[in-house]
């Protein structure tokens, strides 16, 4: 049990140091207030050490490597999977947060290295040592891989995200459980490592929540890279022989696929279990997800004023490094403003994008880029709604970049006011791409105004104009 | 002389069949009205045969080659020239224009192969053969290289754009006269393919239009490249030696440059000389190219109404395919409606992104990618400006793409309006990143609103997120 004296006092106390926490704690003290964060494991988070950059990582050279075979008059580019892998260590530091503690330093964020929880209000117990914020504490935990209650699944130690980011191994034979942007990545960079690559996903599609066409565009792909996808497949039970032998997928309606590593990238479960939440009267979802108002207060907080607030992945609004970080910026300008008594800023109080929609790139090859609402979720919000699809090789600049170059673009148009309300991009260098729907979207740019938005020749940003020309501009 | 017979008579004449022509001529058929168009050399026009796509396909591999070669775990990449040259060719069609033609033919547009004369309102003559328009023509004739009076240039058959984008054979020494786009671009290629390449340029920096940052990127590349780059190197005489032996130019206050060939792209000069405009009236400005007015009618031009147009780089607004071909949307509409008498679209009566600053990409080695207006521009126009610069770097996903990115991103922001006028990128891989302020230009999205527009992490595009913070935002 700790004792209770207040070992240090911070005007902010920020649980949990991944970007989400980062930004969160650097705003607060650009208001001017003194601020810590606590983090158990590593500085920079999941994000930077386990998903994004270490995926982004091992994937660049490939895409890359094949950008190059796919234009005549660039020769013998081949991926090295130990220079893919030493890239990656590279990124990751060799899971060393040196460089991020050092700007928390620089920047004067203090840090807690232990584990963070709620013991009352506005106090924080840190292994045993209380702490207390003066003003709030932003929880910013994130999420864990969701391993589910399969038979046999735990005993046969998957992997989750963090193996498959980490491994300096490439197995000889590697299934993934789920076909979500993780399961697809990674599908991607270990086939063209060398794995023979099984995809199980239940559903009949791959990612979920995209656009149909970009689905089976990514599993076509797939194939295509010798990866066996397995669409509508149920896993039943899992085994594994001996501690390091051959692990083995049962699947309903009989089937087997046995492998040497499972990869379980099936949903993330928030970090919220041994938080202390039930000392303040925090509210969760059944999920386990943190309830916030559109402030990022967390619901049933006691008090008579807010000073406990959620971001990112743990209030489980949207599951993605870029908008957490969007929270905490909105978040960490409001906590600051309240504190020093500043009028709040519109903009901190509504991080209104959330509502639109998140823009998403998944790395694959071809890549998907999306913005705003696929045609199903703007159907489904009641917008009367006219899609318009075209291959991307309508724009000269899209043969440019590749001989026979193969993809798809769709916009979402929100009839009634003449706006856009989503984008979807499929094909090789689509990623950057979507950031024109965001601009859209969020400006609420009519697409009469649109028109006028002349994109340069022979980029593949042409796109834009066909959309718009088979839309009847 | 011709004989006064129309041999035939269409709702509208277009004279030139370059991208802007095609455009001119779908919109006024899309219309519902009968159009030709008259074509003295290729249909697809100096852009598709000898500009924007034919050094497109020459530097992609090249640069899809360097963008591997920058990555760890990409290896062996090389430059393939003979590939190189037969992409090219396979772009260029081998100066066929077939491909164009059919699709004239598929889309209802009639050619008259030829060269285009007015000889009075409405009338046209090609090749001695009259033909009469109803409502319209539109002159799209585009421009020529502008080969300078320099003692013993034109004798020594230097190259223009058309030869350097052409040529099948790659000179051991290339010397280029200018230092603009083309020029640098084509630097780029040669320099790549195998030349020693010597740049001229008499102003004190490449690329004139474009913010100094990105010029002097540009010119410290192509040293590194391998390029001599002579800055404030005035061209005073050349002379060849024979028919087909060494080109040299004499350089103001001494010094000689020697070559095998000597491309000149110091410029361009409207196709106007021999157009008939003075049986029409039609004023030019004092270097040729045609007078217009908003909605692009030629000024002079007899007749009650009006009748004659021009688009493209012949008005000399802006001489770029992109901005030409939306130009040609504008007015191919706005001849549409005049001459079937439905409501003028607001829209094709004002292009007025012409007056915003024009989108466009320099694919050397860094790209360039601009939108809107420059700093010194935008001061120009008394605008109060802020500009913000950072390293690309800032944005994680730079570093993701290329080891040791390097590369510069600005934005120019009204203060008064709180909104964007102008941004540059200079970077490998940066074309596609100017679409996003080509469009918050347009749409005049404040930049208060496109703080919600979050971009993608870990995508080249959060750029944008790391322009606003430093902003201020």
């Amino acid at each position: 049990m700790a004792d209770s004296t207040v070992h240090h006092t911070w005007d902010v106390i920020v649980i949990g140091a991944g970007p989400v926490g980062e930004n969160a704690a650097d705003r607060v003290r650009k208001a001017g207030l003194t601020v810590a964060v606590v983090e158990k494991h590593l500085v920079g988070g999941e994000c930077s050490f386990y998903a994004c950059s270490p995926s982004k990582a091992l994937l660049r050279p490939i895409l890359a490597t094949r950008a190059s075979e796919r234009v005549q008059g660039s020769e013998g580019a081949r991926v090295d999977p130990a220079g893919v892998l030493a890239r990656r260590d590279a990124w990751i530091s060799g899971l060393s947060d040196e460089g991020a503690v050092g700007w928390l330093e620089h920047v004067g964020i203090d840090l807690l290295r232990g584990t963070g929880r709620l013991v009352g209000e506005r106090r924080v117990e840190v292994d045993g040592r209380l702490f207390e914020a003066r003003h709030a504490v932003i929880v910013c935990t994130g999420t864990s891989p969701l391993v589910p209650d399969l038979p046999g699944l735990r005993e046969a130690r998957p992997w989750t995200n963090r193996e498959a980011t980490t491994s300096r191994r490439v197995p000889d034979r590697l299934a993934i459980l789920g076909g979500g942007a993780v399961a697809c990545e990674l599908a991607v960079v270990y086939a063209a490592l060398g794995s023979m690559v099984t995809v199980i996903e239940q559903e009949e599609q791959l990612l979920g929540r995209s656009e149909a066409f970009a689905a089976e565009a990514v599993a076509e792909s797939l194939r295509r890279q010798g990866v066996d996808v397995r669409l509508g497949a149920e896993a039943t039970a899992v085994s594994r022989l001996g501690p390091t032998g051959e692990v083995t997928v049962e699947l309903g309606g009989g089937g087997r696929i046995s492998a040497d590593e499972l990869l379980v990238a099936v949903g993330r479960v928030p970090n919220t279990a041994d938080l202390g939440l039930e000392t303040v009267g925090a509210k969760t979802d059944d999920r386990g997800y943190l309830q916030v108002s559109e402030q990022m207060e967390v619901e049933g907080a006691t008090g008579d004023r807010p000073w406990l607030y959620a971001v990112g992945d743990v209030n489980g609004i949207v599951l993605l490094t870029h908008m957490g970080k969007y929270q905490a910026r909105a978040c960490g300008d409001l906590v600051g403003a309240r504190a020093t008594d500043r009028p709040e800023d519109p903009r901190s109080m509504t991080p209104w994008a959330l509502d639109l929609g998140a823009p998403q790139v998944v790395y694959t090859d071809p890549e998907v880029a999306s913005a705003g609402l696929t045609e199903q979720q703007a159907r489904e919000r009641g917008i009367r709604v006219r899609v318009v699809d075209i291959p991307m090789d309508k724009a000269a600049g899209s043969g440019l970049q590749a001989e026979g170059y193969q993809g798809q673009a769709r916009i979402v148009v929100d009839e009634d006011a003449g706006t856009l309300v989503g984008a979807t991009f499929v094909g090789q260098d689509v990623a950057e791409l979507v950031q024109p729907a965001t601009v859209a979207i969020t400006g609420r740019v009519p697409l009469a105004t649109l028109w006028h938005a002349v994109p340069v020749f022979p980029a593949m940003s042409e796109i834009w104009l066909r959309l718009l020309e088979e839309y009847g501009l």
